[in-house]
């Protein structure tokens, strides 16, 4: 299932990092920009306390956070430079608890289209060298042109 | 559709609400827990520029986290008291662009089963007298009993 | 949540009507378009034996088929007649086991769009006068214009 | 993400193809048990006229049933010899048009527990030597035990 796509913005890394600059959320939740290529994307973060839900562990919230940016980003990789992305629905299963010293967001296009790009996002819990897979999410996301100067 | 709910919990709104003092994300975020009641559950939470997304909007990991954390209760208010609750799954459709001064989660028990309950939510954002449908949830909840001293 | 909502395309119900005709799975599992308004379409089918999974209910690739239809047209009455409609992305939750004398789906537009539309779908099985809640659903539907002659 | 999985029931192929053999809506839309190994089911139909929806091409309900069914055994294979198999939820994005010779439908275990599974499925659709990826599916289904004879 999987595809090699070919970006058709050369620039597709400049302009994922600029847009994920402007994400505030991510500053506030401490993740960062880990990988760019085309057709996926990486963001990491760090456990915090400041994050957590009711039983100690990073509250279902965020992981979908790190995994929406993260696949949104892996759909913008392959749009046109002209083209925003914006989420139309996401869809995540919680496999396991949160819980370890950072989490690995990993999100990858399934399907591009002109209008519409399907991705798929797995989250990783990491402590020490042990990776647990946390959370599976599938995403449709839509290339907007031309709207109120959108971009990104 | 709608139903109404007996809870078997007399203390279901005291649980809900010293859980939700223990869920660090929703102080982060700045969302407070507006309205409990059996089977529905309202949070609220102020715009903030530390929330956003690429385009200024609130980002849908926080309408998530906050329509989550309403279903989550929502199910919990109609659990028995040795019961914690956890999510399994959910997925959310985005409307229209999160903005506004404030956005109200609101969380409704479908369906509550011993194990499983299947809830809706709804978010809505609010400028002045104005209120815009910007985000359906449907989630599925799990009652988790004897799990490591695991509660609300 | 409910709108009222105003149809682009006078022929709305006889453009359903015509396309739900050349749906051939619904003559194979015997469904009817009992309803059509404005962004909402209800589909009925009698219980049968042919079309149940192993333990004797209906297969929940039933209760989708009907869903997915009822939603689908309801998003087609209110596109332009130009439009053709597509699906997008859908997602059932299983309330009860789907028993009964026959199934009730009904479709009804939560947000439509120029191009894409949201809906939420709900399946009732009933018997006698009873009516159990079996199913609900939210699916993405999306407007098609110019395609290879693609109508309804 | 691929994970190897030991079954609990030597019986596993046994007890998904007894199971199949009772899912009377797969003969009806004439699907077969083509592969059935620990965490992963094959299901195939042949494309027909009588699946259609008002493109011509095979309705989404017909795909998500076969899917369905595929995600579901693929649980089952890995759960005790007393636990029947129910769908909790499941949702569906629509890739292509589901058109071509034949429709191969296939389920894998994502994370399996006493209580959930989690699954993905895929679509393909055949033609000649041709696949084309169709539809993905997320899917949870339930072990349950101990209720009203319910088997497989």
């Amino acid at each position: 299932m999987a595809a090699e796509f070919e970006p058709k913005n050369s620039e597709f890394e400049a302009q994922v990092r600029e847009s994920f600059a402007r994400q505030q959320l991510m500053a506030t939740i401490g993740a960062q920009l880990a990988h760019v290529a085309p057709g996926a994307v990486e963001i990491e973060l760090p456990f915090s306390e400041r994050l957590t839900q009711q039983h100690g562990f990073l509250h279902a919230g965020v992981v979908a956070a790190a995994m929406d940016s993260a696949c949104g980003y892996a759909a913008l990789t392959l749009m046109d430079g002209e083209a925003a992305v914006v989420t139309v629905e996401f869809k995540i299963n919680l496999l396991e608890p949160a819980a370890g010293e950072r989490l690995v967001a990993r999100g990858r296009v399934v399907r591009a289209g002109r209008t519409l790009t399907v991705c798929r996002g797995e989250a990783i819990a990491v402590v020490g060298n042990t990776e647990r897979h946390v959370a599976t999410m599938t995403a449709t996301m839509m290339a907007v042109r031309g709207r109120d100067g959108m971009r990104g």
